[in-house]
């Protein structure tokens, strides 16, 4: 008999052993099923049998069951040396010496990304965890809580699509545009003209409205279109059209789609956090932002929100899907529901970092965010106007956060825009398409929306035209703008 | 006359009047046209000039030109003062107080996300830049010449997508499948099948090769397949399929399909960094991985690499890709040019966080990498089957990183896998799909693969399960792995 049986039999059950030595009854069953007591209890059982089973027992059968080690660390080195041929992969090392990568410190007023706040830099240098550890969905709910603030909705299909706004455009046709539906497409942009992209490629026929770029989409011509194709389902358009810097009436456009029961995709790339975006006082449909513009986060997310009734009809599909990745259906699973199923890996430092913007701005209150970009472009405009630089777009349709001004005769406008970011870090943007060489976009969206960034632009934008023989004071700019913001309320 | 005019009359010229003034000529052009002489230059136009023009004449000239502003700050709040209604917004804010994010400290032994080395999560906190700035786009070169020296190859076009392993996957198909071609997928877990539905969802037709889960695939069925199929163009397998831990063998498979002029789509999302891959050597077509993995990065980045063959295909494709977001034409002009144009926002921080990644994999040496996955794998397997614990996949198809065990009988699986958490902050990976509630999935990849990582899992698993009733004497484990690592060379 073992020592083990012989414990039982002496105390008379397990449990008894258990409660002597003070331990949990699994060990003793452990004990007792492997048939030896492990030797490091040997003077213990000494001790509680009173003798009646000896320390050297123990130990000797628990060395006959299990030798004991007398190497467990290797002669060289731990864990195993290097590989002698430390160089063998290098067939296909870059030709140059790489080091870590350091950023210079940039002033971005461009069209995106903006800056990002240092406390949303921070979150994002934390640890990852799991997509499914309850502490994330926990922080995903939050997220889509926050989400719905910002896009003024209740709407349950609130959340991050972990790629940049294109995606969330995809998206949105992909799921609510089958092959050889009509849809009616306003183009007065790039990202209009992107829009009429995706229609055709997920098979669908885009019926195009079009207005000028720098002009905001005409609610009559929508309505015209929506007259002559009674079949079109859908309309898209967008929002603040970041390639020209144009406001288009949302609200009005998504009303006139829903008097001829179309249903209405929006792109609030640029809008969303900057000004007024109220997807259910509006009744938007389909709507996708981006994280890098007016949220100030990392680029690399999407943020959409869908109404019930876009969620009943991807619901209803009977064809599959063009994409896998995009496909609604399966994305509910993880982000829809309460208990998640694994679609793909989420982007979670991203995350964190846009749960954190999100904050900033519930913090700030979304209404005090849309007033402070309102004032910062008042300033801005009077500076670049002081300057004798001209808006592209009409005062009523012009987005606060996204100001495009034609370049002036004269300079390069390559060279100024070169010379702003050696000298001043200073990143403005360039034109698109037909507006290229014509137009330079100031973006003051989210963290980047601060009145040093307004004053640092004029200063620096005023001197390196002044430089290049323009016809400006340098200092009128900045004087121009503290006189605005003295006037506002 | 005006001053400035004057100026130039005394001195002869715009030239000689600048040299007077050690100013740049373009300086005084601006006073010649715009007519006077800024207040601030008075007292020097006075002396210069010797009293041939008083400063009082400039300053009342310029005064009468510019009235001199009296405020420029207003009553009240600096920069317009916050709005009354702050709460105005609420009725769409989230219900409870959020607070900031803060994760636990996880040890990360799931399928993915890994633990992120320090260095690589504080460059992600480094402030954002532009996607067209000068230093980001001589960061993306150094990234593609990483990319290739971990993928062994000298492709042009190595780069990471932005989106998911599973972009990275729909990516590859999307591009190379026309509606109609077929296809042949080898499908051995949860990936295979997901090929399936990409090959499908783009229209095309999947010829299915089936293997058991936790067997690789097999070649012959594979060239069976092609010899049936001699119209499929493409094939596709996981590398190392991830929900199972079983490793296919690469270069056999790839060197089959060629032999039947079919191209070869290849996963290495949980290979890629952790055991050898060898894209020009095994000839691969087309191939994706994903940032998360033994890469050790944040998950959201998919590195893809693509043969010269491939990307002459694409180029040559007459008909429309399905997606914009994944059309690799369209994103040449981004990754592929050496002139950038703007295609999407990359995602900055993401993309300095994958640089960091991978010169840490570039300074231990690629092949370092690989003998370290293998080394831990080896300690880790003498720990779990010391425990009594069964590999689901033969010894010689296992994956160093991604172990698969069976879960014993007794204790409820879901049980143990919560108790690690709470009480070890240890994550291990559940089984899915048929495997569901049968296995668990132990990853050792990039960061985490580490000795410590190792000791803590057996300790931790060892010391639950025992609690939990089934006869493991702990310390066991931890002593078969030390045995390991001492009998290394």
């Amino acid at each position: 008999m073992n020592c083990a049986a012989r414990l039982v039999e002496i105390f008379g059950s397990q449990a008894e052993v258990a409660r002597a030595f003070r331990l949990d009854r699994a060990v003793v069953n452990n004990w007792v099923k492997s048939g030896y007591v492990p030797a490091r209890w040997a003077t213990e059982v000494e001790r509680v049998t009173n003798g009646g089973i000896h320390a050297v027992e123990v130990l000797n059968e628990a060395s006959a069951k299990k030798p004991v080690k007398v190497k467990s660390r290797p002669e060289g080195h731990l864990f195993g040396s290097p590989l002698s041929g430390k160089e063998a992969m290098n067939d296909f090392a870059p030709a140059k010496r790489i080091s870590s990568f350091h950023p210079p410190q940039r002033t971005l007023m461009g069209p995106g990304p903006t800056e990002i706040h240092p406390r949303v830099l921070t979150t994002m240098s934390q640890p990852a965890i799991g997509y499914l550890d309850p502490v994330f969905v926990e922080m995903m709910e939050e997220l889509k809580g926050l989400l719905r603030y910002v896009y003024q909705t209740k709407n349950p299909l609130t959340f991050p699509l972990s790629g940049p706004g294109s995606v969330g455009m995809e998206y949105c046709f992909v799921n609510l545009v089958r092959p050889g539906d009509e849809v009616i497409v306003c183009k007065n942009g790039v990202f209009g003209a992107r829009m009429i992209e995706n229609v055709e490629r997920t098979g669908g026929k885009a019926i195009v409205v079009e207005d000028e770029w720098g002009s905001p989409v005409d609610p009559d011509k929508l309505e015209d279109a929506l007259k002559k194709n009674r079949d079109a389902r859908v309309i898209a358009f967008i929002h603040g059209e970041t390639s020209t810097g144009v406001q288009s009436d949302a609200k009005t456009l998504v009303k006139i789609a829903h008097k001829y029961d179309a249903l209405a995709i929006v792109d609030a790339v640029t809008t969303l956090g900057g000004s007024p975006v109220l997807v259910d006082e509006w009744e938007i449909d389909a709507i996708y932002s981006a994280s890098q513009k007016c949220l100030s986060c990392t680029p690399g997310l999407s943020p959409v929100s869908f109404s019930e009734r876009v969620v009943d009809y991807v619901k209803s599909r009977k064809d599959k899907i063009h994409s896998w990745f995009m496909d609604m259906n399966l994305l509910l699973g993880y982000w829809g529901a309460t208990t998640r199923t694994y679609h793909h890996t989420a982007p979670t430092n991203s995350l964190f970092g846009l749960h954190e913007a999100l904050l900033l701005i519930r913090e700030e209150g979304l209404e005090n965010a849309w007033a402070r970009h309102q004032r910062h472009h008042n300033a801005l405009k009077a500076g670049l106007e002081a300057m004798g630089l001209k808006f592209l777009v009409k005062e009523q349709h012009q987005l606060p956060q996204m100001n495009a001004v034609r370049c002036p005769e004269g300079p390069n406008e390559a060279e100024v825009r070169k010379t702003l970011l050696n000298e001043f870090s200073l990143e403005m943007g360039a034109g698109l398409g037909p507006l290229a060489g014509k137009i330079w976009r100031i973006g003051i969206m989210g963290y980047s929306c601060r009145p040093d960034n307004v004053m640092l632009c004029l200063s620096a934008l005023g001197s390196v035209l002044s430089d290049m023989g323009l016809a400006i004071h340098v200092g009128d700019a900045e004087a121009a703008a503290h006189e605005a913001y003295a006037s506002m309320q």
